[in-house]
C-alpha cells in the first residue's frame, strides 16, 4: 500500500536519530542566474554521501529481529549499496552487497569501509539479479530494494519532509529522476504536508525513460542509457511509477552539458561537492533562465527547492 | 598601532552586513582519524570565496570618503584580488587591481566579474610592485595591502572571532600561514576574547618561512618556495610578524603529500571544496594521528578549531 501520512511520520521518528538533519544552502549568484530564489536541500552531507542512506535506515529498521537475523543484502553498483552496509552496521547485522566488478575503486571501498560483504558480478541486470537470488539462498538475507519498496520510498521522502519544515512557501519542490525512490517520496511529502507545491522531476535526456513514462503514462524501461548522472539509469519501478504518475506534476530533461555546466557552477561557486546526478535539476533550472514564461512552473521570482541527491563522486574522473 | 580589543568589534561590527558569517562543521571519521574533536571553520563559503573578503572589506569601509574617491588598488595573483574587486563594488568605488599575467584563467575571470580593473605584470615581485607604483601615480587609488595593513589585520580576526563564539571550550585554534594576515589576526583574537587558547600556525614545509622566522625571532623572507598551497607562498610582513612572534604558540610544518591527502580527504567525506592552502592545518591534524604525545599542544580529545581559509580552486588543474 502507498505509504500514507501516518506510515511517512513513522519513518521519519524512526530514522531520526540515525540521519543527519541535512542543511539548506543559497547561492545569490544562482539566484541572479534563474531569476528564481533557490535552496538546496543538501543530501550530499547526509551519512554515507547521499538521501539513500534515509531509505536503507527505514527499511534495516523497519524489518523485525526475525527477518534481521541473518542480515540483509541487495545488488547496487551505487549509492545504495553504501547506505545498506552502513545501515546494516548502525544495527548490528551483515549486509551482503552484490556490486558489479566494473564498480568504482571509490565505491568499493566505501561500502568496504562501511563492513559490507561484497559479491562481485558480471554488469548486467540478469547477473546482478542471478547473484543476489544466490546470495539470498546461502545466507538467508533480507533484501533491501533500492527504490522499488515502500518502506525505502517511506525514508526517502524524509527529506523533503525537512525541507518544506525548514524553508516556508516554496513554490516547487524538485528532484532527480532515476529508479524513482527519491521521486516518490518526494511527491508523497509534499502531497500530504504541502500540496500547494509543484513537484517537478529533472532527468538526463540520454536517460529519458521517466520523462517517456511519464508523459505516455506507460512504465518505458531504460534501454541503454548513456548519461553521466551515474545514479539515474535505472528504469520506475512498479511501485514507483504509479506514484509519480499520479503526485508528480512536471518531468523535465536536460543535456549532459548542461548536467556538467550545472555541476562545475556548484563546486566553483558554491564549494560544495555535488555528484552528476544531484546537478540534474540545477541544470534545468539554469536552462529555462532567460527563457521565462516557457515554462509554466517557473515563474520569476519562485521559491525553488531542490534536493541535491548526493556528493559521491569519484575525483580521479571528473568530466572536465 | 596592534589592533586592539576595541578595534577589532569595531571591524566586527563594521563589516557585518557585508560578510557571512560562515558556518563551523564536523566530520566524525576526521575526529576518529585524529583522536579528537574538529571544528572547521569554513571560511570557503565566506564571499568571493575566501576569508579575504572580511579584511578587503574593513580596509575598504574604514577609509574616509576622501581616500575612496579614486578608488581602491593592490597587486595580487590570488583571492585578495577577488576580495579588494568585490569590496569596492560593494562601495561603489572602482577597484584596480594588478595581477601577474600568469594567473589562472578562473582567477582572472573572478576578479573581472567582480568590476575590477585588471591591469597584467609579468610574474616577478619587482613588476607587481613596479605596476602597482604606476597605477597608483595614474588612478591616485588607495592601496589595500592583503596582509601587511592593521585594518586588513582587523578584518581577518573577525573569522577566529566567530568561531571562539559558535563553538564553546576550544583548546586550540590552528590557521594556515602566508603572508600572515590571517594568523595574527587569529592569535589577536584569541588573545583579547579567549586567551586560554593555544593559536597553532600549520605551514607547508616547502614554504617554511614563518617556521623558520618564528623560532629565530628573525623575520627570514621565503626564497622561491614551491608548495601546490598557492595562498602561502609569501613572507610574513613587518607587521604581522611582530604579532605572530608574541601572540602565537607553534607553528608546524607539513609536506606537500600531506597536504593534498588532507584536501581529497575533505573533499571526499566533507563533501566541500577547500584549496590546498585550507588543506595545510587539516594536514598537520591527520599527520599528528598515532603520534599522540609528540606534540605538546595536541592532546587526545582536545578541541580543535581549523579556519579552513578558502575554496578556491582551479578544477581543471587537480592535484590528483
Amino acid at each position: 500500500m502507498i505509504p500514507d501520512e501516518t506510515t511517512i511520520l513513522s519513518a521519519a521518528n524512526r530514522i531520526r536519530e540515525h540521519v543527519h538533519h541535512t542543511p539548506v544552502i543559497t547561492s545569490r549568484t544562482l539566484d541572479q542566474i534563474t531569476g528564481m530564489h533557490v535552496f538546496l536541500k543538501c543530501e550530499n552531507f547526509q551519512k554515507a554521501g547521499a538521501f539513500k542512506f534515509r531509505g536503507a535506515t527505514n527499511g534495516v529498521l523497519s524489518l523485525g529481529e526475525d527477518e534481521v537475523s541473518n542480515g540483509v543484502c541487495t545488488h547496487s553498483s551505487g549509492n545504495h549499496a553504501q547506505a545498506l552496509a552502513l545501515a546494516a552496521r548502525n544495527r548490528g547485522i551483515p549486509a551482503y552487497i552484490v556490486m558489479p566488478e566494473t564498480s568504482s575503486r571509490v565505491k568499493i571501498d566505501a561500502v568496504k569501509g562501511y563492513g559490507g560483504v561484497i559479491t562481485f558480478c558480471r554488469p548486467t541486470l540478469a547477473d546482478r539479479e542471478g547473484t543476489l537470488a544466490r546470495v539470498r539462498q546461502t545466507t538467508h538475507a533480507t533484501e533491501i530494494h533500492p527504490y522499488n519498496d515502500h518502506r525505502t520510498i517511506a525514508g526517502q521522502s524524509t527529506a523533503a519532509l525537512e525541507l518544506i519544515r525548514d524553508v516556508t512557501n516554496l513554490d516547487v519542490i524538485m528532484a532527480p529522476v532515476g529508479g524513482g525512490g527519491l521521486l516518490s517520496g518526494t511527491a508523497l511529502a509534499v502531497h500530504y504536508f504541502s500540496p500547494g507545491i509543484k513537484v517537478i522531476a529533472a532527468e538526463p535526456a540520454m536517460a529519458d525513460d521517466a520523462f517517456r513514462s511519464f508523459y505516455s503514462g506507460q512504465l518505458v524501461p531504460s534501454v541503454s542509457p548513456k548519461t553521466i548522472a551515474d545514479g539515474l539509469l535505472t528504469s520506475l519501478g512498479s511501485l514507483t511509477f504509479p506514484i509519480i504518475l499520479k503526485y508528480v506534476h512536471q518531468i523535465v530533461t536536460v543535456s549532459e552539458e548542461s548536467i556538467i555546466r550545472a555541476m562545475r557552477f556548484v563546486w566553483e561557486r558554491m564549494k560544495i561537492i555535488i555528484e552528476p546526478s544531484s546537478a540534474v535539476p540545477v541544470a534545468a533550472l539554469m536552462d529555462i533562465a532567460g527563457k521565462n514564461g516557457a515554462e509554466g512552473s517557473f515563474v520569476l521570482g519562485s521559491r525553488i527547492g531542490v534536493i541535491i541527491s548526493g556528493g559521491n563522486v569519484d575525483l580521479s574522473k571528473l568530466p572536465w
